[in-house]
C-alpha cells in the first residue's frame, strides 16, 4: 500500500527504540528481506540473523526489503543463538506451538506492553524467531525468558516468519506510541446553524409539494418528519447546506422530459 | 512459523464467518497467494478480487498461499468493483493517506470491533485494499462508508498488501474471538509446603558453612536473607525442590580436584 511521507522521516528518529528482531536459522532469504520491510513499518530497528550467513546480501531479500535495506546493510550475524542473545536482559521466543516449558506465555498485545515497559525503562529486549519449516528447538525455547503466542485459527496457525514479525512489530508500536490512527477525519467546514436547516427543510418539502409528492394529507406529517430526521442524521455543514439547496434546485429545473433521465453510472474502474 | 494442527479444525469450522476481503486491481499474483495465506491464518473465508482476471491460478499465487489454495479456489472475480461491493451492507476502506473526505476514520482494532458486532449481528461485510502500487482510488474510497488506516512509522508506511491483510484479520480474530493465547504455561506439579522449602534452605546453608561460604560473619545474615528470596521468587513446585536438593549435592559430591571444572557449554546450534 502507497503513502510513505520521507518529510515525516524526523517523527520517525524520534520513534523509541524497540526489541531486536532475532532470526534463527531463516531458510528464505526473501523472508528475510520481507522481515526487514516489517520492521522498518513499524521503526524496528535491529535485526539479527544467526546460522545463516549471507541471507541479508541475497538478491531475493533485497528485493522483498522494498527499500528497508538499511536494515539489511545494519544486520548482525551470529554463529550462535546465545550469543545473539548475550547482551539482552529481556527475551521472549515466538512460538505456534506448546512446549511443556513452565515458561510464561504472553499474546502479542501482553508481550509488547512488557516490551514496551521494558525497554521505555532502559532495557535491552529482543524477541526471538524460528525457521520456517519447524520454528524454534525446545533448547533454544529455553533460552527465553517467556514465550510469546498468536492467536491463529487453529486449523491454519503457521503464520509467515515475516507475518510473525509484523504482527510483534505492530502491537510494539502500539503499545509504544498508543496506536492513534495516523491521521482523523478531516475538520469540516461550521454545522449549519438550526435557521439554516429550517430554510433547506422549507425548500424541500416547497418543491416537494409542487411535485405531488405528498398524495395522502394523512400521511404528509410523518414522511416531513422522516425526510427532516434523515438531513439531520447526515449532520450538515453549513457548506454541506449550501450543496443540498443545489442539489434541490438542479433536480427541480432539470425535470426529465417524457422519455425520462437516463440512470448515472458510476465511472467504471477500467477508465481509472 | 510451524503449528499447524489439522485435529483442530472443528473447531475452525466454528470461527465465526468473518468480512470478505476486496482486492482491488492486485499487481501481484504473488501477494494474492500471501493473502490468501493471511485470511486462513485467522479464518477469514471469502476472499474478491477486482480488474485483476487470472491472478487466483498464477503459479506464484499457488506458492505463495502456502496450503491456502482453497481460498483462491473459492475466490470470486469481478470486474468492476461496485458490484464486488453490491451484496455488503457495510464496507471499509483501507488507507494509508489521507484524502480529505469527510469519512469516519479507524485504526484496525476500532474496525475490528466494528466488524465483529456487523457480522455477528447478521450483516454482511467487507475491507477494500488498494492497489500495491498506490492504494485505492478516491472514487474507490468514496465507495465506502469508514476509512480504516493502520498506525505505522510515518517514514516507512508502505504497508505490503498481504501484510495489511494480515492486520485486518488478526485484529478482526482478536475482536471476534477474544484473542486468548491458543495455549497457557503448563499447569506444574503442586507448590512445596513451607516444610519443604525450609528442608532445602537448611540443605543448602549447611553445605555452603561446610564450603566455608560464611566467611564474614556480620555479613551472613543478610546472605541467607537473600538466598531465601531468591529461592522463593523461584515459586518452586515439590518437583522443582526435588531437583534443587538433587543439584546442591551434585555440586557438592562433584567437587573439582586442583585442576577445577571445565565450564559447561551450550549445545551449539549446528548440532542441532
Amino acid at each position: 500500500m502507497a503513502g510513505t511521507d520521507h518529510t515525516k522521516s524526523a517523527l520517525a528518529a524520534a520513534l523509541p527504540s524497540g526489541p531486536a528482531i532475532i532470526l534463527v536459522a531463516p531458510q528464505l532469504a526473501q523472508n528475510v528481506g520481507s522481515v526487514a520491510r516489517a520492521m522498518a513499518n513499524f521503526g524496528l530497528a535491529e535485526l539479527r540473523i544467526v546460522d545463516a550467513p549471507g541471507t541479508t546480501d541475497d538478491p531475493s531479500a533485497r528485493a522483498f526489503a522494498a527499500g528497508a535495506d538499511y536494515l539489511l546493510d545494519a544486520a548482525v550475524h551470529f554463529e550462535r543463538l546465545e550469543d545473539a542473545l548475550a547482551d539482552l536482559d529481556l527475551v521472549i521466543a515466538t512460538t505456534a506451538r506448546e512446549r511443556g516449558q513452565a515458561k510464561p506465555v504472553d499474546t502479542p498485545p501482553e508481550a509488547a506492553a512488557r516490551l514496551a515497559a521494558h525497554v521505555g525503562g532502559g532495557g535491552r529486549a529482543g524477541v526471538m524467531f524460528g525457521r520456517e519449516r519447524n520454528g524454534l528447538e525446545n533448547e533454544e525455547v529455553a533460552l527465553a525468558a517467556r514465550v510469546m503466542t498468536f492467536p491463529v485459527n487453529p486449523a491454519y496457525a503457521s503464520l509467515n516468519l515475516s507475518q510473525a514479525v509484523l504482527l510483534v512489530g505492530y502491537e510494539w508500536f502500539k503499545a509504544a506510541t498508543g496506536g492513534a490512527a495516523p491521521f482523523e477525519m478531516p475538520t469540516r467546514s461550521p454545522p449549519g446553524s438550526h435557521a439554516e436547516l429550517v430554510a433547506l427543510f422549507a425548500h424541500i418539502e416547497g418543491e416537494l409539494r409542487e411535485a405531488g409528492f405528498f398524495r395522502s394529507p394523512s400521511k404528509t406529517a410523518s414522511m416531513v418528519i422522516n425526510l427532516r430526521n434523515m438531513i439531520q442524521r447526515m449532520e450538515p455543514t453549513k457548506q454541506d447546506l449550501q450543496t443540498l439547496h443545489g442539489v434541490v434546485s438542479a433536480l427541480v429545473e432539470g425535470r426529465p422530459g417524457p422519455e425520462g433521465r437516463k440512470r448515472t453510472v458510476l465511472k467504471p474502474l477500467a477508465e481509472d
